[in-house]
């Protein structure tokens, strides 16, 4: 037996020592893929048609693109830009550039091109990969880029030999040139692996960035609980996936990753073309995408659609709510709807709307829980706070501000510490999302701070009049925004884009008598919330992303809204309580 | 339009700076459980029944634990072991412990009392949480622990004031006295968490120990891979889990954490008992469990086996190579079985065989994949490699040794300078484990590198001989090691338990027919595999976590075996080749 010989105990160390291997670098996806999924099919189409390669073919490319990207001079923490559709060009450089040390930065192409050229001078930006459809727009830009070296063309035939005193290559010619021999280096896990950029309603964008752990983590996270939390839904191996989200679009929501990860078929399917995802989502036998609420509506209202089986889809939604009425007609069609809420600084995805076990009617009622904004996904700690960051009850009705903790939140805005700051004040990433927090433990988004109606300093969610009024039959869509009022100071104004050739046209009164009858009576929104005025319009302003520009929308109403509040006041104002 | 601001370029940072939420602790698993899953059943038995609660109460009560322990003098780093079955207590201290900032050391309760006195003495454990059951085994070997501060009893009404000086306190007392008001304190991601021993079948068992990042992450990505590999296959918040693996036994492989952060329901059985494990199956409607074979073995061959509908049973076999006789006995009453690797070092998991949507005639042929060692999970790297780690072929014939790099492998053994640099020799982490490697990636371990046998510079896997000869009508078990041979330095022998009443007695003879016609003239085997000599025994004997304790068995057959082996040179042992 033994007994003292431990009295100088040394105890167990403070950290434990660092091993090789320890590290999460994207590289961990490629070589699980490659392990295990190498024949697994990559489909995607180029101006010559659809095409398709197997996932050890695509990781030979990265290879290549990552010696080419070298010998054209990218070092480690080097950004390299991409202006590209959803192509596996992209994919490659999804992982190569991350995976040789140097930055991936996707521009979104639908910025303006001075906004571009900010983004990209402020990212430094060493080689920009362009889709030929974007060579205008870098020739544009790049006069103003003194970081930029090179432009590499994908999905081009030909290509000029210079652009603004640039050298350009062909990609093709390139991981031609560079076959055989890459030796990918072993990263510390911290450091950058990618950067994107808020699309900015609000001043001028901001740039976030996140590590290798902090997108791995992320991944791997999103991809547990879309696999686990939910009994009537998973993910797998067996999936296909088409990748609708944009890929300059918060790393496509992590979702090229996810499908690597996993196993999955890939779809990739270049510019999107609602006629075209239609037909790869049936051809191709597509299980799985995502994207935002208008795509899902251009899916389902476009003239060929009915011709395509969607029913073995599921539609992750995000970048916005998704109106109750898209969802009913998506579940019409035998698609699965799931929603989905994050954000760009949140490398995005916060919340998973999966209606666990624990949640026995979610069989039958999956839409009441998928259409929330969700439970945090693992690793992730959400509170709805009020000003004073103490957490509101979850009661499903007080409102307050979405705070997060998450190891793959972005450490600050780039360049902006005054910003950054203001974002992290208390210890918590601060949303300006303005939701109510269920028993149950979800959360439901009712605006954005800046959204939210201050009408006689209580709050009128404009989402959820949005929502109620979408379910109107006449209403193609809405947006609800707040015009200032000399009583309550704003009051929520409608305004409509109504269905062409319906019986009952969507005007105030009519709007008015609808939610009246459907909402206000049954006790689901308070009678003040009533909109005092409903425009229709021909279409509604977007951002470059898709989602409704409100900021835009309340500026082009402000004129015409008013004098008619002015005049309005005794008549169709509810006093506060009503 | 911009330019020339970026002059003065900073770029990126080296490393991402940390903030608030970025630490991977295993808290992150309880406020999971605590926010998604709060009233997700826990089944529970004590020396009371059967009983049960939910997740909320027992996360109060690891609050409590932590204070009480607190109150005894616990503080950061100190290990605090457990000496219980599988109970609720134990769970709550696999949480609260290392939540607390303290570390959990679970105690092999099979272990010889000297070599537990010896384990607990080098690990310094501050306060032992013991189970009624083991109060005369902590009296035995407490004399010897000078850190050992105070003793607390689970499962039991009454208990003795102190025991070997230590004062002795009933756990349920101290949740009591110090209910409500523990703060949770943030915690470094890499100090340990838990640390086991190996059982150490040669020599002193030696000490590994895991950060919580560590853990965090295998539970991670065990889930990940048993969610989302197979299309056929997948675990979710619907399941419910019974505690099979022994708690002391390599974190229970991980499965009560996983458990947590799924959301499952689970069962934690106290003593294992083989009937009431059965009945526990089939009155909660258990989904999945875990074990070593001869668990798999004792369910079904209880007497009361064919009583118990076990249909909804997946079975994860681990700690010894599953058996295809035991596979098709449970597989035709339905179970779904399920291979996975590990060992003590490695939190354990490393590899699991899920069958891969690649695979496609896995559906019908799930055995056949099934019982292989597996494909890596996410983020492990595996690989089978000569004596100058070189990678062997991925011929499915090659033996190499397995080495690995994953990011929870324990960097060293506790006090141990030497083992650990012979684990880590060339950067990877030597398993000590003889496989080949299939070309789909799938390894399939074939020995321990101290049990494989060595005959005249070929190698022979005991595993598939045994594999073999497990298959025959007779064999109730079966071990081979190797005998001593003067011309081939080692030669094979088979242990065989015989099934009682059973007309064709495994005889060598018999055996070697059988093995002839079924295995040798079909290619399966060479005939230069054929053991040399079978012994019919009563039983094997095996160590404390229940595997056959080849070590013993050589010393057990050495004496009867080196005269006949020499005595039969040229009569049973062929050529090589041949």
């Amino acid at each position: 037996m033994v007994g003292f010989w431990w009295s100088a105990f040394p105890g167990l160390p403070e950290r434990v020592p660092w091993r090789p291997g320890h590290s999460l670098t994207l590289r961990a996806f490629y070589e699980r893929a490659l392990s295990l999924f190498p024949g697994v099919e990559i489909v995607y189409r180029t101006s010559r048609g659809v095409e398709r390669y197997t996932f050890s073919r695509a990781a030979e490319r990265m290879k290549a693109l990552a010696a080419a990207l070298e010998a054209l001079g990218v070092g480690r923490l080097d950004p390299v830009a991409t202006l590209d559709w959803n192509t596996h060009w992209h994919y490659e450089a999804y992982l190569a550039v991350p995976m040789m040390g140097a930055v991936l930065h996707p521009v979104n192409i639908r910025l303006a091109p001075s906004e571009i050229a900010y983004i990209m001078g402020q990212a430094g930006d060493r080689v920009a990969i362009v889709h030929r459809d974007f060579l205008p727009l870098i020739e544009a830009v790049a006069p103003h880029l003194d970081q930029l070296r090179a432009v590499v063309v994908v999905d081009a035939e030909s290509h000029p030999d210079r652009l603004a005193g640039r050298p350009v290559y062909n990609y093709e010619d390139l991981v031609r040139e560079h076959r055989g021999g890459y030796e990918w280096p072993e990263l510390d896990e911290n450091q950058p692996a990618a950067m994107g950029y808020t699309s900015g309603t609000t001043g001028l964008p901001k740039g976030a960035y996140h590590s290798h752990r902090m997108i791995v983590l992320h991944v791997m996270s999103a991809a547990l609980h879309l696999a686990t939390a939910s009994p009537w839904f998973r993910i797998s191996s067996g999936d296909t996936i088409l990748h609708i989200v944009p890929m300059f679009h918060v790393y496509s929501w992590g979702l090229p990753y996810l499908a690597t990860l996993v196993g999955m078929r890939q779809v990739f399917p270049n510019k999107l073309d609602p006629g075209v995802l239609l037909r790869l989502i049936d051809e191709e036998q597509v299980t799985l995408t995502a994207g935002v609420p208008t795509i899902l509506y251009m899916l389902l209202s476009h003239p060929d659609s009915e011709r395509y089986d969607l029913s073995r889809l599921t539609f992750i939604n995000g970048g916005s709510a998704l109106p109750r009425g898209l969802a009913e007609q998506a579940t019409r069609r035998g698609i699965r709807v799931i929603v989905g809420y994050g954000m760009t600084e949140t490398a995005p995805v916060l919340t998973l709307a999966l209606p666990h076990a624990g949640l026995s009617d979610a069989g039958e009622r999956w839409l009441d829980y998928a259409l929330r904004t969700g439970w945090p996904v693992p690793l992730v700690e959400v509170r709805v706070v009020d000003e004073d960051m103490n957490p509101v009850p979850r009661d499903g009705k007080t409102m307050g501000e979405v705070v997060v903790r998450a190891p793959w939140v972005t450490p600050e805005y780039y360049m902006d510490p005054e910003k950054t700051e203001k974002a992290w004040r208390g210890g918590w990433f601060h949303t300006g999302d303005i939701a109510v927090w269920h028993p149950d433990g979800s959360i439901e988004i009712v605006d954005r701070e800046k959204d939210i109606i201050k009408s006689g300093g209580e709050w009128i969610s404009s989402t959820r009049l949005e929502d109620a009024i979408s379910r109107h039959p006449c209403v193609a869509e809405v947006a609800v925004v707040a015009a200032y009022h000399p009583k309550w100071q704003e009051r929520p104004v409608a305004a409509i884009v109504p269905k062409p050739g319906c019986k009952d046209e969507p005007t105030t009164e009519e709007i008015r008598r609808y939610l009246m009858e459907n909402y206000v009576e049954k006790g689901a929104i308070p009678k003040w919330w009533l909109p005092d005025k409903v425009v229709l319009v021909r279409e509604l302003p977007r951002t470059s992303v898709g989602k409704i520009d409100k900021k835009k929308l309340r500026a082009q109403l402000r004129s015409i809204l008013v004098e008619e509040l002015q005049g309005s006041t005794g008549s169709t104002l509810q006093p506060i309580g009503s």
